[in-house]
């Protein structure tokens, strides 16, 4: 049994570094539209924050996760993460502009 | 053209949402190998973090991220918040069976 254990292990770590790959790639991707949302609210005047979008998006993700069986907490706390390095960059790229 | 700016806001918007779907998704499948793990280690008395397993984690996803165009310092931030939950939740599952 325990030599069948480790082999659960590394199966389930084959995993998730297959999933991480996947996250790496969505974050690349949602960082290229972000950061092109970055330039255009420069260009606008907009603020880097929009805390009306951050609302909704945080209604939807917990709707999301709990229809997936994930922590609504968990993916709330997530998307804060996400959003507050996306701000910091729109902050960025507006100084750059300005 | 202001007119044409929301509208592309709103498109760069749409395609965000898509892709935080994709990634609760993601990390409701995440979080199903990582609970699993979390069971095998407690039944095997492991220790709910593994230093070696999570340098190897970083240096890849930060290789990854470099291909992907993704800043790696995100990259590994994002890791650590990730591993930090998954740790908490390990814990928490050997308190129970023991």
């Amino acid at each position: 049994m325990t030599s069948e254990v480790p082999q659960e292990l590394s199966s389930l770590r084959s995993s998730i570094d297959n999933l991480d790959a996947a996250l790496i790639h969505l974050m690349a991707e949602r960082f290229k539209c972000t950061q092109r949302v970055g330039e255009l609210k420069a260009r606008l005047g907009l603020p880097p924050a929009d805390p009306g979008r951050e609302t909704q998006q945080i209604r939807r993700l917990r709707g999301l996760a709990e229809e997936a069986q994930l922590d609504p907490e968990f993916a709330e706390d997530l998307l804060a993460f996400i959003v507050g390095r996306v701000v910091r960059n729109h902050e960025a790229i507006a100084r750059e502009l300005s």
